[in-house]
């Protein structure tokens, strides 16, 4: 029933995926009674439609001849994945709860269970294997050893003949990174041209695909507006498995979903995943279980915040960095410019147990003067500063876009005599898990006299300016504008920045 | 190609509603190129299979008689919902850009345009509609009018006969709640059994649909876990449309749309829609819709917390509390007893304009001696209090469950001799929009020693402990164990609140 299962249905479908084989329980009962309260469609016609082979086991009980007949069938169909829909009665063999929802979400209770053994002719103590039962499995041990012994072999015979290939192949199974690999990330200086996130974004993805053989993606069909493919691939498809660009069609949950899947299939396979980040309420389920399963995904979310424009407030995050700062296990990164970008896909790339959303911007941004490598890795760090003695009269804290709005006002304050540092705080999690000594360095808390600026919802950075400080943001969703007009009707400018510094 | 469609679909066939006519357009285009690379399903097929009758026209640019007929085909068909593939050229007219990607997104620019009237021959000026057209759709005012006048006739003649039936129809449609209807809203005191919030809840639904005639809704499938069955209702099905109960199957995605579009339909009718708190994930995009649209549809979330024991942290919410607080244009409720709870259905009725979202407990709670409706519509309130001069030593701040563990610990401290204040913040929202004053009252800026005590993300609270508060709450997921158990581990406790006093 649930959308992401056809999702994921009609891409398998699409990709002729021979090697799936599907079983579809067709007990007729759900949580809430029968099926047929909510569902009455025709499953197995609609998976013929979504291009699957399909077969229809009608006795699931007890036909096991039919479910051997039905599998040794779906592994001959090569070229489509297949569903098997196994009619069964739930709670098969309870005299009393069989064919009910109660079986569902409880326990038998020992009643019901005694009768239930009783029922099957089920004779043997709880928890008991029969040693009949054992010999038959026993059999798989030997022929488990010799299928790897002869996978064994063939490999070495294959390392001797295609080196490159075969390193490429253990690179990918034992997820040990090629030496040197992040020297081929971009590096800017503040001379570099200004730049969408975005486009610095696509730099970074093609130059690490050209270094990590398990480096894989796509887009939700935005991949010319999120700038995610990789120039030197094709496009992975049915007939072309060897391509990297990934198409996942309109469907962004079974998209990280899928990413999902091959980020536990191998440690050295990388799958990014890529919409708008206002997109993220699609497929929050499948981020969650990325952190939940520690796969460390790459999700590459553009058109980060109002500064997308015309598209209006559907399509302009407000609350999004805010709802997945507040999810455990991932780490969340808006960089601001070139270097910030390198350094948050270096962070994303050596984080393999744990998620990396980037949200990136639209709009053009400058690479600016004391962004670092050193500084991203840290979560939060000084990019601009006057002061001396660790205690700024003021602190701009601000992070993507609108660090070049605090670099500005930072710049215009400090003419007038202030001392002022600006602070890029490009991941919540990382700075968090920096030492007390370390915090305290970036921002003193001596210092209450504290603005951060960010286009989103305001509720959460009292955590970092205090019940002294100010917070720019937007606490309403967005408006259909040029990038320029909203950001100005809305206050985030580097005259409100400045005005709210002086009204402290 | 996004599940929500196919959920929707599924629902729609389940339904049989014969009225509904989609068309699609079947132009083989989307954002990133041809539909091929991602989408070759049979979708016609697919549709059929989800019960809908189906109809292709072949030419959708210049068969304009193909089209009518199709329409009046479906219009015949009653007992399904129909799908009308219309095959179509995208930018047809357009003689460079036609059936190219580059029409979807982007104007075709002044040359373009110029010659695309050309090939269509239209001679006319910009946005001038010419005399024939005018006429062909004039003749529509006259027609309406008189179709109105016949409906506002038959409609009184209804009146007349069926006088009670009339009213409940007027009150749909023009959305006056019938007078005093808050009254039948369930009341609790301190001495009554300690229940589960969704308990309470379904006592709230019931009394409600009895006197709103245009109050409906329904489970994702988890009904009896959620505890939103109408008891004098029946099921809303293809041939009983006349009862409340909608079944929508594990589809929380459409569930959330249906709702929307019920609550969008009339403002007499008010949709509620249920499933587990976690799975908000899940439906995230119509929640944002419904803010968006000023739909108020009422969200009921159960099993709110850790506190639903067993199933573990893929079922227990942590981050969601704040993720939706962080939502513009909704409201996050929490409630932590029936008072509470009926409170909160009364705020939810209220606001016609602005979804509410109801936080509500698996477990047992017992009813608090100082909850009040007149609080809970202010969003934050005492509950308790022994100081003097609005300056208490302590306060405590909670919502829902875990209100219940801020009074036992309140009670330890006072006996110990302190002046200790207990907060119900029940909804983050309704507090904000309290006059100053109000706020203070609640909060007095003076008192700095303040802790928090709820089960979820902690990010969020500094707004109302300030720097120098504790949060006590969980930054992690959840665990699988008995509710007991899982509070105890994570330090939601009595003693751990009364330590963490002692220690500011």
């Amino acid at each position: 029933m649930e959308g992401v299962a056809n999702e994921a249905a009609s891409l398998a479908g699409h990709w002729g995926l021979g090697k799936l084989i599907a079983f579809y329980d067709d007990n007729h009962i759900s949580i809430d009674g029968s099926t047929a309260i909510a569902f009455t469609e025709d499953v197995l016609a609609r998976y013929e439609a979504l291009g699957w082979h399909t077969i229809w086991v009608q006795n699931g009980n007890t036909g096991y001849d039919d479910i051997r007949a039905a599998i040794k069938e779906a592994k001959e169909v090569k070229d489509k994945p297949t569903l098997i829909k196994v009619t069964t009665t739930i709670g098969y063999g309870s005299p009393n709860k069989a064919s009910t929802h109660s079986v569902h979400g409880s326990a038998l209770g020992s009643k019901e269970v005694e009768a239930t053994r009783k029922n099957l002719s089920w004779a043997h103590e709880p928890f008991h294997v029969p040693d009949e039962v054992k010999r038959h499995w026993a059999h798989h041990l030997d022929e488990g050893a010799s299928l790897e012994a002869e996978w064994n072999a063939k490999f070495a015979e294959y390392e001797k003949k295609y080196q490159h290939e075969a390193a490429e192949l253990n690179s990918i199974i034992s997820g040990k990174l090629p030496d040197g690999w992040d020297n081929a990330l971009p590096k800017y200086t503040p001379e570099s041209p200004a730049d969408a996130t975005r486009n610095l974004s696509q730099q970074c993805l093609n130059a690490l695909a050209k270094v990590i053989p398990g480096f894989l993606g796509g887009s939700a069909d935005l991949a010319s507006s999120n700038m995610t493919l990789l120039k030197m691939f094709g496009d992975f498809q049915k007939d072309t498995p060897e391509e990297r660009n990934i198409r996942f069609g309109v469907r962004e949950h079974a998209m990280g979903a899928v990413c999902n899947g091959i980020a536990v299939h191998s440690p050295g396979l990388i799958p990014y995943c890529s919409t708008f980040f206002v997109f993220t309420d699609y497929m929050r389920a499948p981020i969650r279980l990325s952190a939940l399963s520690e796969s460390g995904v790459i999700f590459v979310m553009t058109h980060d915040s109002i500064g997308l424009g015309e598209d209006g407030p559907t399509h302009q995050p407000v609350e999004q960095l805010f709802s997945l700062r507040a999810m455990p296990g991932i780490l969340m990164l808006r960089p601001a410019d070139g270097t910030e970008t390198s350094a948050a896909y270096r962070i994303a790339v050596i984080n393999r147990k744990r998620p990396s959303i980037l949200a990136l911007s639209r709009q053009k941004l400058p690479q600016l003067e004391g962004t670092s490598v050193e500084g991203v890795a840290k979560g939060g760090y000084v990019i601009s500063d006057n002061s001396s003695g660790n205690k700024p009269d003021l602190i701009l804290i601000s992070t993507g876009s609108e660090l070049e709005i605090a670099e500005k006002a930072a710049g215009q304050l400090r003419k007038e005599g202030k001392s002022v540092r600006v602070v890029s705080l490009v991941c919540w999690e990382l700075f968090e898990e920096q030492p007390e000594e370390y915090k305290e360095s970036v921002l003193p808390s001596e210092v209450t006299s504290r603005i951060s600026i960010e286009a989103g919802v305001t509720l959460g950075w009292e955590k970092y300016i205090g019940q002294k400080g100010k917070a720019i943001g937007i606490d309403r969703f967005g408006s259909s504008a040029p990038a320029g007009r909203i950001y100005k009707e809305l206050g985030l400018t580097v005259e409100n920045l400045i005005a709210t510094a002086k009204s402290l």
